[in-house]
């Protein structure tokens, strides 16, 4: 259950939506929650049948329902007839969260460390023991949450939210609206060696880390600097939790990384390209526009625009999966080939 | 080698135990080690033949030995004879922790940054630059180490020891004796868009993770937070390094996470379930009680109770084993197959 | 493109290499760039032929090319003439690194908080909101940087990096020239529980981790300390982001653990061996010198000396190639198979 300050009446919400409304009661609604945990000042939604019987016990103040709702089944209840009622919930869910008072404080705290050539923007927040370096700029209404380090020459752009505990590198640029989970670390050395008598020789890596509008960048994930020139994340792409995106890497827009998904150096991800979780993809590939990657899938070629592929390393999805379906046969055609190999050889 | 402040003597180790004891020398006992590290003042193990030669030199104080141990391989020592060696010293160690004196002291740090609405229980430890947001309790004896961020809301119970470089997202729920080692991360947003006109819209994730009694979790782990309701770590289960949980899993008590493993979202795993190093769990399946699933796996399907899987995707671990042993058969019987339809073909 | 404070000369830079200069133009030299982004003060280099046309184009005012190279592709350009462009450019960045005003102030921030009874080298820096426990040791001309936590007992060595929000458990070890990126946690407890009465009871973990010198460990990395005894990484071993080191593994020299591998409890891996990425290696084994095992691989045997393995569970690479060719073909065998079982089933 999600509790917001600001109280909200089912004509209020119904208002804001275009969708038929069946208001029996009058309720005051305060919170979002699951049908099983809701109380009557809850906004639910209901879609999938299998959760009828959870419906009918429900005390639930209002229910977004789909339109074709039979509402006998749910009497003397607040409904609101709606197409894609999940859709609209979570769009009420983010609208209440604006409308929400805010739950930190527009600050700079004092205990922030922040060097004296740092520009700061307006409306924002710096929290509690933050290390802001020399030469970084951080625009309007970003915020930057409690024991983050940015290091000098760093670019933050506006409305940015950058979670606690995260590090970010010297020279790195972050451009705006852009929402980096806590623990992050952008802009590490990329991971390269010259192996020279018999020792690893650190290569520097003096490149930088770009991410563009609207990204969005899990817990705990690592995006490498470059070598030289940028690593880049495009407009709009989401990333997951714990993944590597390895030194001079560029994502286009719109893509997708699950969880734990690991690029090495120097690879070229289209736009809206979907790697599932667990993925890894080797040095200098380009997987182009609209590719589909499975999990757990370890590409080791370029994969074509729009293809599905997956496995380790990955084929085209179709074929990968007819070897799949055949492999619980192997067993049984080898028993049958050494048979016939014996036979043979006793001739 | 551990060394501890509070000395002991064999007699008193021994007076702990229900065992055999043979004392030849008077020694002051002031550590752990291993058999080859060892110094008079040691206490050590032994239990696998093939140390023996290792056992033969050492110049432990003390020794604790299978109960059926030849005294004549090592005379002159003193000897603890005892069934499980190996458990019972590991017993003695945490006693002795316990016994020791302890080295963080009971203190709220001044340079922790503590919300007026913060409620603090007794005999705490809060570490220097702290964060602790409004509205969180924190239960009696409950140690979070240095540079922890706490965000608003968060209830922690007691006797927990939540290490440094922490973060817990706002609203979850730790109950009582929690370890979570460092960087771990709890209740950042789950990893949830809507793709709409060619972009990504996030879902608001209003949900919270609870975390029950006597949960380990290890450094580097990401537990997200439900989009509604909550992710839910059962009683007594443990997770290792680097472990990704998605948002709405609930795990049942005692189930054991390997390093690296990752579940994605809304997927449940039953009680005393095993998941190897590296594991994959694809979203909204169940793994069901007692089930053991083989490192590396990828499950796609659920999982029946007490089964054994492992592959990617995850088949029954005998059925697995039986194709992999095949495989190294399977270039020759291709070839074999070539060549018959290559005669075919010419006929 | 990075930019230093410290300008150069096309003179200056070749006197420091064994090269066939040309210098057509007088320019003061303050950056390296990719050859696209160079600017009149760039040092850059070509190596690759496929971008001649960006090379004819570049307007950097000096450019490392091949000894052989065709000076009519380039003219009235400043071109250094010498083997190996790409390895001499980078032998130069570093150079100018080491020339360059430092970034960060050789001092020891008010806000850190430091136990009296640590000990701290000459020349040494340590950043804001740090944490430094009792009886630490840093050695000279080391740097933490901001908001790291070092717990009590730990000893650093001299010429230490250990970039923000890294912890460091008690009792650890580092000894010189080691570079610890963000995030990292070196010496938390080892994954180990003793399954009894339904129950995980944990195994204390005494160890600690000792790391030699010249190591490298990207960010969000995780090095357990061992249950008794040490975890050890050897000189010169370089590890990328978000790999799991298990408890009581032993690595030796100048191997190298690619991103996202795990390494199980107690394994052990000799000199110059290579990891690639997301590889995982169960525990209690031994991968010997110089070994090579491909990316995703699961290693579940010992891997004898120089041996290459990959798939998962890891087989001899020859083999493993063989097979993967040989799996297209696999539908078409069963296929043919099911008919003659059909066929005989007739009969």
């Amino acid at each position: 259950m999600k509790k917001f300050n600001f109280p909200l009446t089912p004509k209020k919400i119904a208002s804001k939506l275009d969708c038929i409304t069946d208001f029996t009661n009058k309720v005051t609604l305060d919170n979002v929650a699951e049908l099983h945990k809701a109380n009557e000042h809850s906004v639910c939604f209901f879609e999938n049948p299998k959760f009828l019987d959870i419906l009918k016990k429900t005390k639930a103040g209002l229910i977004f329902v789909p339109k074709n709702f039979d509402k006998n089944l749910k009497p003397n209840t607040n409904l609101l007839l709606i197409d894609k009622p999940y859709i609209h919930f979570m769009m009420l869910v983010r609208t209440w969260l604006n409308l929400d008072l805010p739950k930190m404080k527009r600050s700079v705290e004092d205990s922030a460390n922040i060097a004296k050539s740092a520009s700061l923007g307006k409306n924002i927040i710096i929290g509690s023991n933050c290390d802001i370096g020399e030469n970084v700029n951080i625009g309007d209404e970003t915020i930057i949450e409690s024991n983050c380090v940015i290091k000098y020459d760093v670019q933050i752009g506006k409305n940015c939210h950058i979670h606690p505990n995260t590090t970010i590198y010297e020279d790195c640029v972050l451009k705006n609206n852009i929402i980096i989970h806590a623990s992050c670390v952008i802009g590490a050395d990329g991971f390269g060696y010259l192996f020279h008598n018999g020792i690893h020789n650190k290569i520097p890596q003096v490149g930088n880390v770009i991410i563009e509008d609207d990204v969005e960048i899990g817990a705990n994930s690592a995006v490498d600097r470059a070598t030289l020139g940028s690593t880049i994340i495009g407009k709009g792409t989401k990333i997951d939790n714990l993944v590597q995106v390895g030194h001079n890497c560029k994502i286009d827009e719109n893509s997708i990384l699950c969880a734990q998904t690991g690029l090495a150096g120097s690879t070229i991800i289209g736009k809206t390209v979907y790697l599932a979780g667990q993925v890894g993809v080797a040095g200098h590939l380009k997987i182009d526009d609209g590719a589909m990657i499975g999990a757990q899938s370890g590409v080791t070629n370029d994969i074509p625009k729009g293809a599905k592929y997956f496995g380790s390393p990955a084929i085209e999805a179709g074929l990968q999966k007819k070897i799949m379906v055949s492999e619980k046969y192997l067993p049984e055609v080898v028993k049958e080939y050494r048979k016939r190999q014996k036979a043979k050889d006793k001739k």
